[in-house]
């Protein structure tokens, strides 16, 4: 279990703060996340890095000369939002076009991909770029839907040494394809992690045991066997590695022991140590070797073996110097280019113009998103008890914490007079960046689509606001790619879009609109109970949900209750 | 508790083998630790640390270019030997003499003063100096009486920079000191850590309290508290080490914030965050800070503050860089001085010009050897179980591997001829690296003195013998300060070495003299059950023991009585 923090919902805020403040002469911080603190040099191409916390060095620990130049940090094993993505590669992006790459998880790609739409959008360069080297993920055939683990430090840090030796983004990118295509991971757990503020670990291995191929965030293994002796250990590792030895490889391989939390570096060395024999054995050249913690788990006791095969061009790649928190190799110069200031992510933000109309607003917004924020706060407990059923249980946490979020970034931003738009592009940003999970995202976009179509500069009439719920409907549906009738938050969305259309169009003022619009939205969310829903990784027990309502449906209808009565 | 290792008792031997491997770039093997892979340079002092495994970094991990030039390397929790600590200086002094530096244990105080006098007494400058960090292990009039923990980084690194920086060894050790005299540490622990083949904890914290100043070996704290915020652990760590700022102190001090094991980076960094906001508050200034792992212990969760108040000099020697498997600091020149091989240790024994005589002596000595350890292997469980009773329960494992470890050292020089001293000194200097505790100790000390005394000349005749086991007598009652009457092995020493004196001198041969002596020692170590022994850190429960023979005694008997039947 995690045994310092404070409030477990400000803990990779305040892991992140105090990371800066320790490494200040590496890192500044940016909105979304931490960057070096040295400006990237004009026309090369920047490596975005980034993922959940909780698993130092990735991934601000891997950002500074000689690797990533900047890193997107989410909440604890959630991933950051596509604006902070974004974020983070407007601040280092400098004319070379940027490369985002991270794990291979569901979370990551949406929001990385999201970001890469927006920057491509606005004229800049962007790829996205997935680590695929667990092995135990997917079959061999099925590479692409392998999860991403120690191998990520090879991919980041080859990315970024080509970029720093005068590669173009388009060669960036097929180095990095290259090593991700080179790169095998199979790893082992002893015991399973307790996240901050949780009352019980993530998962659990039997005493005695261990599972093969659990993943980083527990996901389930292949196998569970009993303990084995680091030779014993060592020999399965490599076999089933060295067996995934892809065409064309040649003889040369850099090793990677990594430790996943609790199991030490004396262990780690005990285990290299037999992994060496193994290498002799099978004709093996070890080309480097790295032995210690290059992604983590908390304090769960796991650890991996990589192998990745590699040719003279990366080899010497790798070979250059580096200098992170996380990772340092070899002798770099003293003169790392241009300094930069911390930038405070609430500083960063540009209110524009805005008539009185919509400042008046937007002070009324703020005030609904307070109404918003007690409402889950009131009902988080039964949400999170209704998401346990089918889901992580976490549903009403991340909806406060999203909430709280929005909020703050609202009130922080009243000074200086913003028009609704402003105001709710921020809030919802703030609500992606800090909830995790789909429910931060489609929260988030749905403040975003509200806010894009009132505009900062019109009062919202209840056309205007039907309108912007319906864009919010229609953002929400491609965004999450969920259809009524799919038990989720759409169940109660689309009839809450379709009866506040038909009120508005029928003369109703917003306050009566939106009283029906709540109405008709509580009763389908109670319906969701009836409905079977689609399993996926967020709902592994969906089946078990039949007869309990939607937590997502749920909370949508309870805020939309609670806001009528405040119009 | 450790996951990965194979035989519990190789652990450490296995552990730095699988470092070196990994980091033979920068370190290499040689008798009695690691030693950085370049050579020093004629007349810098070499700086030599050193204690037991289960550390890491401490203390491999601290050598290389600007940190430790070598390291003696122990067993689990145990200080190296004597001989140790006196090899690796011997690897890595150069003309500028040594200084051996370690934490405050009395073990390692014991043995790294042998090395110095051996040292000295070859016309080699030599130094200790011993880490003394720990507020909570003495009170602040007693300085010299604490333990050393995350202070030792400091101490070694600023001993290193300056001998690079082209100090003498007074001027080293003047360094070092200061250093020592200006930096605190308060640590605290949240749970226990289990050592590489126990099957229990070596200490438990209970579940929701925090000990206040635990040892890195479990040493019991001063306080025992419910869990904290991170604000208010900051604040209960900052407070106590504040108010030790020592006389003169200015206000820059560099801070540490270390992970004992289990608690990782993240907390650490939130911790820090506090810690910050308290430097703030009483106008301290960082002059540097790290947080991470700078000493371990095993899995053990827990986590120390430390305040270093520097001044000028002492800044600059700090900021200078270092490049060491684990403490990277900076940017380094390529070039590193002359690569040396790696140093077998049993390749590196001298054997010298003996008689066919004394030949014919170290071969019948080697079989006695098997013997002994095959003695110790039938009673390890019933020795371990007598040691539990008073101390800590590892006198049967410890006293299993040093035998073994004797048994191997003479099996491995037979080839080569090796006279009775010679074997016996080499079994000797095996088993007290390899055993641990102050039982190998002494057998490493009882084994070379007989050697010393017998010579590699002539044939043991019985007065010889006796008067090598006279001289072994005397020897380990001036190093393990204890006399008969204490409930030590030296009440079955003393008897014996009398009983054996007086049968030789009455003409009786040696087969008859020994099983005489046998007798009188087995008798004597059966009686120590009516002893009350002197209470000490190996036996926090010495009271207990009362009614129950001294396992250290008991030993000396079986193995002497096992002997006689050989002869």
């Amino acid at each position: 279990m995690s045994f310092i923090s404070n409030d477990p919902a400000r803990f990779s805020e305040q892991a992140t703060a105090g990371f800066v403040a320790a490494h200040g002469d590496l890192v500044r911080a940016v909105p979304g996340g931490v960057a070096r603190r040295t400006a990237t040099p004009q026309g090369q191409p920047a490596v975005v890095i980034g993922g959940g916390s909780g698993h130092y060095p990735a991934f601000g620990g891997l950002v500074g000369p000689g690797l990533a130049h900047g890193a997107a940090v989410g909440n604890v094993f959630a991933s950051p939002s596509g604006q902070q993505v974004y974020d983070v590669a407007k601040a280092v992006e400098n004319g070379g076009g940027v490369l985002l790459t991270c794990g291979n998880y569901a979370g990551d790609v949406l929001n990385f991909n999201q970001a890469r739409d927006r920057l491509r959008a606005e004229g800049i360069a962007a790829e996205t770029l997935f680590v695929t080297d667990d092995i135990s993920s997917a079959k061999a055939d099925e590479r692409d839907k392998r999860r991403g683990i120690a191998g990520g430090l090879a991919v980041y840090k080859i990315a970024a040494a080509a970029a720093e030796a005068g590669k173009d983004l388009d060669q960036v990118v097929a180095l990095a394809g290259k090593v991700n295509d080179n790169i095998r991971t199979l790893g082992v757990a002893f015991s399973g992690c307790t996240l901050p503020g949780a009352h019980e670990p993530l998962f659990t291995v039997p005493e005695g045991r261990m599972g093969v191929g659990v993943g980083i965030h527990g996901e389930p293994g292949i196998d569970e066997t009993g303990l084995l002796s680091s030779q014993e250990l060592a020999t399965m590792l490599w076999d089933a590695v060295i067996a995934e030895k892809p065409d064309g490889a040649g003889d040369r391989a850099v090793i990677f022991v990594n430790g996943l939390g609790a199991v030490k570096n004396e262990e780690l060395f005990i285990l290299f140590n037999d992994v060496r024999a193994l290498a002799e054995r099978d004709g093996l050249v070890a080309a480097d070797v790295e032995v210690g913690e290059l992604v983590t788990s908390f304090e769960m006791a796991g650890a991996s073996l990589s192998l990745w095969w590699v040719d003279e061009e990366i080899e010497q790649l790798w070979a250059t110097p580096s200098y992170t928190s996380g990772y340092r190799k070899g002798a770099l110069q003293a003169d790392q280019g241009e300094v930069l200031d911390d930038v405070d992510a609430s500083a960063a933000v540009e209110v524009g113009d805005a008539t009185e109309e919509s400042r008046q607003a937007a002070r009324t917004i703020a005030g609904l998103l307070t109404t918003v924020h007690r409402t889950i706060t009131e009902h988080a407990d039964e949400l999170g008890k209704l998401d346990a059923i089918a889901g992580d249980g976490d549903h009403g946490i991340g909806m406060e914490r999203g909430a709280r979020a929005a909020v703050e970034a609202a009130d922080g931003l009243l000074d200086r007079q913003p028009g609704a738009q402003t105001l709710l592009v921020q809030a919802g940003a703030a609500w992606a960046a800090q909830a995790g999970g789909t429910s931060g995202v489609l929260w988030g976009a749905l403040l975003d689509a509200i806010g894009r179509t009132v505009g900062d500069e019109v009062k919202p009439d209840p056309a205007t606001v039907a309108a912007g719920v319906r864009a919010a409907d229609e953002s929400l549906r491609r965004i999450g790619g969920a259809q009524v009738g799919d038990k989720t938050m759409i169940d109660a969305l689309v009839p809450f879009a379709d009866a506040l259309g038909k009120a508005v169009e029928s003369g109703k003022d917003l306050a009566a609109g939106w009283t029906e619009a709540a109405q008709a939205s509580t009763q389908a969310a109670q319906a969701t109970a009836d409905l079977m829903p689609k399993l996926g990784r967020a709902r592994p027990h969906a089946e078990k949900s039949l007869g309990t309502a939607d937590p997502g449906a749920i909370s949508f209808a309870l805020i939309a209750t609670a806001v009528a009565q405040d119009l």
